[in-house]
């Protein structure tokens, strides 16, 4: 966690600093009672795919929520969302090249046809797995979790497609057990777990090396267990090379005004 | 199944044809649609030791009425049923030796200071197992579950201690996560399983050799997934030497008027 980002416990108070310009880092520890979100924002030609290929992959893909078309508005996750100001960093892609990189806002690149997606992300359910009293390593370790490319194919839709990445936490039995509940009520974080056990079985050759992301040991006394992972639809996004897409830079999110304490009840 | 079985789909025949002396047999299969319970009668000396036990430990000992001292009824299970006839099969242990297997009725037994216990059974989750499409693989083979001694301690209460008896179903990863869900939602039947993978780390050598039951085989592509199971409590019972004991004969249950539908809210 940054030093600073327990001064800013409100989501409004957050947000406000970013949109001014005063917090440009990321946003790990910022609001912690609020629920933050990966963007993905596609212009208009594209985004009924996306939104197809989310809602037919909603593990990998769990929607927040989209925006109207050509508006930067997010009513449904905070009333004065703005999404051109109010993620800390900026990517953005041409063509599937990486054209920009830190952007601290993007008023100059918008254009009314272009729409925003908002996509549950991992902090929320590791918030819930900590409370419920399961230690995560690569938290302990300070570390990022561990990512792989697997050979679970996602559903298509026009131009997306490509094979799920999965994050990996080691857990002992009891608490995996634990932790398939408490993910389980949180469908708009990732839900349940999509695997559990053998790497192998769903292509994963070696624990020790990670697509993304740091390793962390898998004890004699522990399961491996698998999330399916946002890095999904940035992955399959980037693969179909769209005229333009922008995203936060990872770990620099949307952080909206929804509760993680909510988020069972949404 | 027995060929007969189908004839009693409702709880109310199937007790009024054990209580009639007409059905001496095995209830897997009657009422199917109702919670079937295990059964420990006690004398007034010991049941409330032995209903701290099964307080402290809900999942091999999931409560589902206790009686009151000296009344045969249970109507928080259905109006009617009077304990000493509406059980196909009884056994009946002194001191923990068992001293009559198979009695039709236990009228001749009755006392004023007898506790009846009902405990849930995994007929009732294995029901919502099988309906969530999750295969089984005992049921497919017409084989009993396996069920093993481990070396996980229950919590003691009075003369009542002694290890966790556990059942082992094999599957697929995807299905065992399915069935930590679909069983977490009914405590009363035992809930979510106490353990996944790894037999060694409970103290189980050989997942061939169970202690009770048959074995089957676990596949190279499934983890065992192991529940807390009603022989606990048997056995717990066996070894305390209670001066008297009635239970039913394995397989030879109470019928409720609950529905398995209903459990998860009950």
């Amino acid at each position: 966690m940054h030093p600073d980002n327990a001064r800013f416990t409100r989501a409004s108070d957050a947000r406000a600093a970013i949109r001014a310009g005063r917090w440009l880092t990321h946003t790990s520890g910022l609001a912690p009672a609020n629920v933050q979100g990966n963007l993905v924002i596609l212009p208009a030609a594209q985004a009924s795919d996306f939104l197809r290929f989310c809602q037919a992959n909603p593990k990998p893909c769990p929607l927040l929520a989209v925006s109207d078309v050509g508006s930067p508005m997010l009513p449904s996750l905070g009333a004065d969302i703005d999404i051109r100001t109010d993620v800390p960093a900026y990517r953005m892609y041409r063509e599937g090249v990486l054209c920009a990189d830190g952007l601290p806002d993007i008023r100059s690149l918008w254009r009314d046809d272009l729409v925003s997606f908002v996509l549950g992300c991992s902090f929320s359910f590791e918030h819930a797995l900590i409370e419920a009293g399961i230690p995560l390593r690569h938290v302990a370790q300070g570390r990022n979790v561990a990512m792989y490319k697997t050979d679970i194919a996602t559903t298509p839709a026009g131009p997306f497609h490509g094979p799920m990445v999965v994050s990996m936490r080691p857990m002992k039995a009891a608490d995996a057990i634990k932790a398939i509940l408490v993910t389980a009520r949180t469908p708009r974080v990732h839900g349940a777990p999509v695997h559990i056990g053998d790497p192998a079985l769903i292509g994963i050759a070696d624990l020790g090396k990670p697509d993304f992301g740091d390793a962390v040991d898998v004890r004699d006394d522990e399961l491996p267990v698998f999330w399916a992972c946002g890095v999904t639809p940035q992955a399959v996004v980037m693969a179909a090379k769209p005229s333009l897409c922008i995203t936060h830079v990872p770990g620099h999110m949307l952080i909206t005004d929804l509760l993680n304490s909510e988020l069972p009840f949404a």
